[in-house]
């Protein structure tokens, strides 16, 4: 088994890469997502959590999420937990992950983190503009997820670009690999494929 | 054939990168280097050569290269001037390259200039921190080209700082792939080589 971790700032574009590489190899590669793996708010008032910080590593339950990277490699499927975003919570489901021979974990913050880190055999960190990725938050937030532009402006500047200075922004070079525009990269995403099909070819 | 370019700032690790690939496919892939153009300064003393300003786009016979580029791309070998650093000035000698499957181009210049970029099958960037990179500079010019101290550092906060951060840096968002330090990252190595194999197979 390998598993690839894939990060990048919010809107960077690393959840397309990650939905092409798997749609590439389809029932041989699992994803998981960090974001799927943020705390239960349950606890706090609906109407506040959409205030709360989902940019800073505590924000997650991380311990979880290493407890199921270490099920994966040992062959076992895990139950990764939902996140509804609608909600800012939890959504009670879970979905089933297989121990296949690719594994994608996918998150802003995974190369933050030591133990993430030291589970991970490529590290691919998509780079894109600023203003590239809040144009696209915007356009997702308002029209997917029905929020306000104003909420989402006041959230991004008051959490996910500290955090992103703070956090990701230094990550980037954890990575073994930097892709400019990752979700529109012809030449990265051939090199991403060549890697890993020569790696199945071995097995 | 594909042609491969690596940029990335002096002392980033570039040619480490390129030699290691090369070495990697042998007979079967051919380096050329945009330093090897620099324009003949035979007609300046030699004493004022060290001052010229060597990391601007104007100090290369970029034009010859491209003529050089195509001449591969169609299957004729080429004659590359072969720079002398210890002169400042081109040897007099050439050095014969032939139209092998896969072409390196190598450069702290070359995705700075649309003429070389749009030639290009692959562009790589070698990323590597300044103070990494000067201290690389440092041992290599003082030890390896017999340079004082005080001259390395003198050229590198007049021109070779100063051009970096004009040219070298913002010609990285040009990259299909941005490599953090290129000379010593095996899994970016390990990709890249995948990525020509899967080349060479497919051929």
């Amino acid at each position: 088994m390998i598993i690839i971790g894939i990060a990048g700032g919010s809107g960077s574009g690393k959840t397309t890469l990650a939905r092409n590489i798997s749609e590439h190899f389809t029932d041989r590669i699992s994803i998981l997502r960090h974001d799927d793996y943020y705390k239960s708010q349950s606890d706090i008032p609906e109407r506040e959590r959409a205030e709360l910080n989902y940019d800073h590593p505590s924000a997650f339950d991380t311990e979880l999420l290493i407890s199921h990277l270490d099920m994966l490699r040992r062959g076992e499927s895990v139950s990764s937990p939902v996140y509804d975003y609608t909600i800012h919570d939890r959504s009670g489901r879970t979905r089933n992950v297989l121990a296949s021979e690719v594994v994608i974990l996918e998150g802003i913050l995974i190369f933050e983190n030591e133990d993430i880190l030291s589970r991970l055999d490529m590290k691919i960190f998509v780079d894109t503009d600023p203003d590239v990725r809040i144009i696209r938050r915007i356009v997702r937030d308002v029209k997917k997820r029905g929020r306000t532009l104003e909420s989402v402006i006041a959230q991004y500047l008051a959490t996910v670009k500290p955090m992103h200075e703070a956090f990701v922004e230094p990550s980037k070079k954890r990575a073994d690999i930097i892709i400019p525009e990752g979700g529109k990269n012809p030449v990265a995403y051939g090199m991403i494929i060549d890697k890993i099909e020569s790696y199945l070819a071995k097995k």
